[in-house]
């Protein structure tokens, strides 16, 4: 039998030829679990590797302090990702690197190393679960984590792809979601990554009663919307509001009999409940948010495993977020242009990243903002963001507790909902209540250096995002 | 919900861009009971569309009257294909075509695809089931032929992809093998192939006794030769002695409790009796024979479907083939420096091609070919093969009637066989017996043209197939 096996991830980033000036991946469905980010740097660090390019499908806190030495050192000179935590994005705020990050989206990361507009010299797959080949899937072993859909571009495209894994099987694996063609080495590892950070146990929802005022209003809008039929197709975020709105949804499609096609995304176990409950015929999952998601895709054909391409790719012939129905987002801020702000907090620091939000907003028929007016004594709701995620032309409906407002380019909805008895005001009214309940809030002092690039899905900037004094 | 379907196949084919002098392609799942490529070529040659290259993984019987009329009438100018049916290949033989044909192999094909050596500009994806936005699969429908694999580099690589179905269904297909980011327009037919020429209803082992007794000296060789035990890896062909030989072999794997690690290649219903007996943990498939491995795929998981470029590809990272232990080979020649023919027959008329003949020999650990001593009274094994399609130093072994001849380079396995008490004979001998009962064969009378390449799988010319007077 022949192998791929290294003994050490040392040999391997040395056999890979990775040289000072390259560029590397990783992928993130380990989450603020994953040791192997860490684990490949340091070891690149201490060959005397320098000057490279990372990059990361997201970024998380465990992750924070090994990358700001990794940077301050020289190792690596430049950031590509689609999220940031805030750990390391209130560094790069701070002005820690010498050349901004650029953000992507989690379509349009795949767009570009598709197009080879960010080649990648060595790929490195955290895989839970892997042959000597190579063939690997994340549905089993020890740090089972479910989906990897967005190693696949990175797996596809790299020049050389080294898996990393902490349960390695007999050849031929059964079940593998990236293929042997793909892999040069493989490199077994005591653990990949700490199954408590990978996944929560369970994903909750909201027990905050402004939260759970929103997530009706939510499902209110979705129930008028003109959607809500056999065949709809929805998705939603893990935050406790949209978790919530996916129970309430849930009851009405069960009381309803609706049965929709399918739910896409990073999958909770809220959305399993709504596939067994036959709300949907399928899960389309780029990335397992819990436990109970991780179950399902390794037990429930229905729920399947998607790659980044095919979850939101711009150069794909076609992605599933092009077919959504329905999807409800987060905000940090939104304007009353309807732009929406996920990277950075109020403060102006990068602690998120678009992810999939200007994805989903893009391809969706109804894109709905759930955010309440104020937090933490802030407004949410404000005349201009200060950085554009996700252009007001792709929002439909921002709904707070108090009202719902509605793009204007979209007068049908609006007439919609109004006839059926919901809240609808206009957003500059729910900027002005949040300004009475906070004040008006000091304009940010900005520093002059721009520290992060936003890329939107196409390859175009959409904004920057500048130092924080 | 979008869709790519479009009401014609001839609006999919001026939607492609398709013009005189492009490439199309075809996959050959549905063997010879495919209605696409002629229902393709027909529209195409009535769009006065001309001059194109025809890419076909197989070329079947069913094709051959359309495409000589395609030859001749100039809508077809040149083929690249790993396998020809005696229908069209007498033609070819006979001087039909100005160009010559391009042969490859199974594995040679994804690679020159993947290389851009022999690009596509339109795909036809034959799909037994598939919904709007063209995730297909070859598992269900009327017309399921199980894997798919031999399509995947045609999806992956074509400029233009079209899926062509008779099973469509609501987005998203559950188990799709080719995802929707391939694909650009959908077309759903009355039917793309007669289920009965699809796949044989089963396969059937030998009941000639010349056959039986090959069979069972291809067995010892497998349990002399020191590859028999758990984890062992296995391939063979649908031929009646090929599946007599599985047949025996499943005896001694069950009587003897080996578990082997997988079958591969073309999957018959006798390897998925041998995969429910745990002789083998997993087959790997990238085409079924019979609606025994149709029906396997479809339900039992351990059956996997294989990509060409999975199963043998020399571009790849790794394939399938690199892993195995013996494969058992058919031939219609065989000389004594054991090469092999399976291109032509003793007369030199094109009636096969490689297809994953050399692919698998230069891959398995032992690479057997059964052949009787000579057919309808002509011998097969020569002092030179009329045509070169697998090189004898990948073959180790060949199995006759009439004893078993080792290649001298497998010094060891010679002794090995010899001790076991086998049966081993000089290859020369085994000439010297075929021409004592038939008679020293005429040397071909060959026309002057050549007619066919046959491109080796690491993209060399290996021989050349000259006209028959």
């Amino acid at each position: 039998m022949s192998t791929k096996l290294v003994k050490t991830l040392r040999e391997a980033i040395e056999l890979s030829g990775l040289k000072s000036g390259m560029s590397v991946s990783f992928h993130h469905h380990l989450r603020n679990g994953d040791y192997t980010l860490n684990m490949v740097m340091e070891e690149i660090a201490n060959l005397g590797i320098r000057e490279l390019t990372l990059n990361a499908s997201s970024i998380f806190d465990v992750h924070a302090p090994a990358l700001e030495e990794h940077i301050k050192s020289g190792v690596v000179r430049k950031i590509n990702t689609n999220y940031m935590s805030a750990g390391l994005g209130r560094r790069i705020s701070e002005g820690l690197m010498d050349e901004p990050v650029d953000f992507r989206t989690h379509g349009g990361r795949p767009r570009d190393i598709a197009l080879g507009n960010t080649p990648i010299d060595v790929a490195f797959i955290a895989a839970p679960t892997a042959d000597p080949m190579g063939n690997c899937t994340g549905k089993f072993g020890p740090s089972a984590c479910g989906s990897l859909g967005y190693a696949f571009p990175d797996a596809m495209y790299a020049k050389q792809v080294i898996v990393i894994t902490d349960n390695l099987v007999p050849y031929p694996l059964l079940g593998w979601s990236i293929p042997e063609i793909y892999v040069n080495y493989v490199v077994e590892v005591p653990a990949i990554g700490n199954p408590k950070g990978i996944v929560s146990g369970t994903t909750k929802i909201t027990r905050d009663p402004v939260g759970l005022v929103m997530a009706q209003s939510a499902v209110d809008v979705i129930c008028h919307s003109g959607l809500l039929k056999d065949g709809f197709s929805f998705q939603t975020g893990a935050g406790g509001a949209s978790l919530a709105a996916a129970k309430f949804l849930m009851d009405v499609m069960v009381k309803e009999k609706i049965q929709g096609s399918f739910a896409s995304g990073g999958i909770t176990g809220y959305l399993v409940d709504m596939l067994n409950a036959g709300c949907f015929r399928s899960l389309m999952d780029v990335q397992c948010f819990d436990l109970k998601a991780v179950e399902s895709i390794r037990t429930n054909p229905a729920h399947q495993e998607i790659s980044a391409m095919h979850y939101a790719s711009p150069a794909a012939a076609s992605a599933v977020v092009d077919n959504l129905d329905v999807v409800i987002l987060g905000a940090t801020e939104v304007d009353t242009d309807f732009n929406v702000n996920v990277h950075t907090d109020s403060n102006g620091y990068i602690m998120g990243g678009s992810g999939g939000h200007s994805d989903t907003a893009a391809g969706a028929k109804l894109s709905m903002i759930i955010a309440p007016l104020f937090r933490a004594r802030l407004p949410i709701v404000t005349d201009h963001v200060s950085c554009i995620s996700t252009p007001g032309r792709d929002i439909d409906v921002l709904v707070t507790q108090r009202g719902v407002a509605v793009n204007p380019k979209n007068a049908e909805l609006k007439q919609r909902l109004k006839d059926a008895g919901l809240n609808v005001v206009d957003i500059h009214e729910l900027k002005e209540i949040a300004e009475r309940i906070t004040g008006k809030p000091a304009k940010l002092a900005r520093g002059g250096r721009r520290v992060a690039n936003v890329i939107y899905r196409d390859g175009t900037q959409i904004d920057e995002i500048l130092s924080v004094k």
